[in-house]
């Protein structure tokens, strides 16, 4: 074949681009895809999605009509297929992936740090790695409710430290910050120099005994850069509609150029479809205080499900009580089994003998560990840990 | 005040990124806004825009309800209220401008360079500045219908360079290539090693007397990617969905690993809401050909009206008729105006005095040309003719 691949081999410039392929590796979206395949198709039983932080799909936790009204009115009225206006004041432009990519893309020069949580999202590391920045980790604290580790945090900083990320309510694991401890990272964040950036996609979802308080409120101590959503409050992951907004009451922000650059960035990027924008106000005016209490109390009626199934089986344990988000933590004692390798192959195993999808804890920074997704219908999740507890005792090691 | 900016100036280590304020500057949307700007809030009469490729305002432009109701059928279905899924084959999971965002990402390495036309559409060079890929221009030649100067490319080539951008139809010239010259360009592209980067945002918007031939016919010759969108043919710009496909049937782009260079940026990218992406079949299959020829049709009179009009208007000249897109280049000849120092000045005036908006040929890359956007009101087109020609006779030179 005159055009044959064998004879082109060296006729064209172009190639792979290594740090996209590394940068991208793993995700949770492909350590998910990977444990699917592992499924065993001859199994009759529903897959139990306890993996990913995405419970749209069940009835209980259907968006309010509120939303989809919204979106339908915006797009009817014909008043938004238009572009969208020009960037303004930093509105609601971007998903919060895509707010992430912003952030990090901005905060990106040559020898910058950053400081994230183990465990954290992946996504953070991703990007990081794409625009070169250096990551320094922390960890959160499994015997202190995931609070950070302040000294730990001191000890990493140094003067090309640009920011530190903190997850509250926390993905991956489930905690919530007391506003006092909110207050300690933000003078630990003023006596670095370094600006916060607050991931508060699971912002209101706290079902515990601590109040979910918004970083921004310590805007003055140390400039705060926090990221929102209407993907979970309003249980739209889909709909990739999320804001970034500058908690800076001293123009710190503004003094030293990132809100010029985060501009910049935001005219050479996409946005989110107009209709969504356009939809914005109206779900947010609209949408009434029962479709919140509904969604926090099925989340709480889940934890509270996941917290006790988990203490029946042996292999895993909880060092604290969701309070907040969809998830929790749970340490895998490897030691009790008697033929698992890690994590990973704890969850592909259990994909395919069970049909049940956990993530395994090293895609969020922590071998060994897994994270549970508790949102879904109360009913698959107990149906979840009865599969759970099966495997674990068809795998424990004989005593 | 304690957190005074006086006193923190040295206490902060983040700062502006030189690289995103610069290659963001100056953006079609950037100048548009200073243009507005530019307007007298005491002119009573309507602005006219012919400064965007967007007439979605424009009753005789709105978009069919077809497609309307595809995306409120798709969003009260709850279908799509999820994360939607993985990359797969590369489907409709970007906006055209994120497709660009996405290809420059890919073909970036150290040294590579990339050929685009002059005039061309500026995002194309903000996004290479960004990834740091060097721009080599060539020109499109106006006394040849703006066909691409493949003597130029040739010289221009060397062995870094990694692929080709073309426009067709073309915006901001208005052309549409012929199939022979469209060859011509992938017979260049194979003999360069390089891969052509098809840019049909405005495909099937051809009104003269050459069809749009897409530029995929060619992918046996060198590897094509297109980049195509709703946004124009169903006048739907916010809406943000697009695509972009590969032609190429000798595998070349797979075997040196362009693929699974896309995958990997898509995988660290937002995606579009999912509702969107799940409404495309049902637009896709229910637009009734009427609609796409009512559209087809009301750009065929626009660009008569326009073309003739220009002809009126002595200090400027329009090397070749509209074919295509909704866009016409039209030279400018300061040496018959008295007081305008170039481009950029006359379209400010031009806003300031007539409440009229034209890009500015300097943005996409003639300096002393213009950019006249035809597609709108029949009514607004006249108008905004006349307005011109009203200018033009207050600025004109003495004889």
């Amino acid at each position: 074949m005159e055009n044959g691949t064998t004879t082109t081999r060296k006729l064209w410039n172009f190639k792979e681009t290594e740090k996209l392929v590394s940068a991208s590796n793993p995700t949770i979206r492909s350590v998910l895809d990977k444990l699917t395949s592992c499924l065993d198709t001859a199994d009759t039983r529903p897959v139990i999605p306890l993996g990913h932080g995405d419970p749209s799909a069940f009835p209980c936790f259907r968006t309010t009509p509120i939303a989809e009204d919204a979106i339908a009115d915006a797009v009817h009225s014909a008043k938004f297929n238009c572009y969208s206006p020009t960037v303004g004041i930093l509105p609601a432009r971007s998903g919060c992936i895509q707010a992430i990519e912003v952030l990090l893309s901005v905060l990106a020069r040559p020898n910058a740090n950053i400081l994230l949580p183990t465990p954290g999202f992946p996504f953070y590391e991703a990007r990081a790695a794409y625009t070169h920045i250096e990551m320094r980790h922390f960890n959160l604290l499994p015997e202190k409710e995931w609070e950070v580790d302040l000294n730990e945090v001191e000890s990493l900083a140094d003067e090309n430290t640009v920011a530190i990320v903190i997850i509250n309510p926390g993905n991956p694991c489930g905690n919530v910050y007391t506003d006092q401890h909110l207050k300690k990272v933000a003078e630990t964040a003023r006596k670095l120099g370094i600006l916060v950036i607050s991931d508060e996609v699971y912002a209101h979802l706290a079902f515990g005994s601590k109040p979910f308080v918004p970083m921004g409120v310590f805007g003055s101590i140390a400039p705060v850069i926090t990221l929102g959503s209407i993907s979970k409050r309003w249980i739209v992951p889909g709909w990739r509609l999320g804001w970034l907004v500058t908690n800076d009451p001293n123009g710190i922000l503004k003094e030293h150029g990132v809100i010029d650059s985060i501009t910049g960035y935001l005219n050479i990027s996409s946005d989110p479809a107009t209709f969504i924008q356009g939809a914005i106000p109206q779900i947010l005016e609209e949408t009434k205080d029962d479709f919140f209490s509904k969604i926090v109390n099925m989340l709480r009626e889940d934890a509270d499900i996941c917290y006790d199934k988990i203490k029946d089986i042996p292999c895993i344990t909880c060092p604290s009580k969701p309070q907040g988000s969809m998830f929790v933590m749970v340490q895998l004692h490897l030691n009790l089994l008697e033929d698992i390798e890690d994590d990973l192959d704890f969850c592909a195993k259990l994909a395919k003998e069970e049909s049940l999808i956990i993530l395994p804890g090293v895609v969020v920074g922590l071998k060994n560990w897994l994270r549970i997704t508790f949102a879904c219908e109360p009913s698959y999740l107990e149906d979840g840990f009865q599969r759970l507890n099966a495997f674990y005792k068809r795998h424990a090691k004989k005593q």
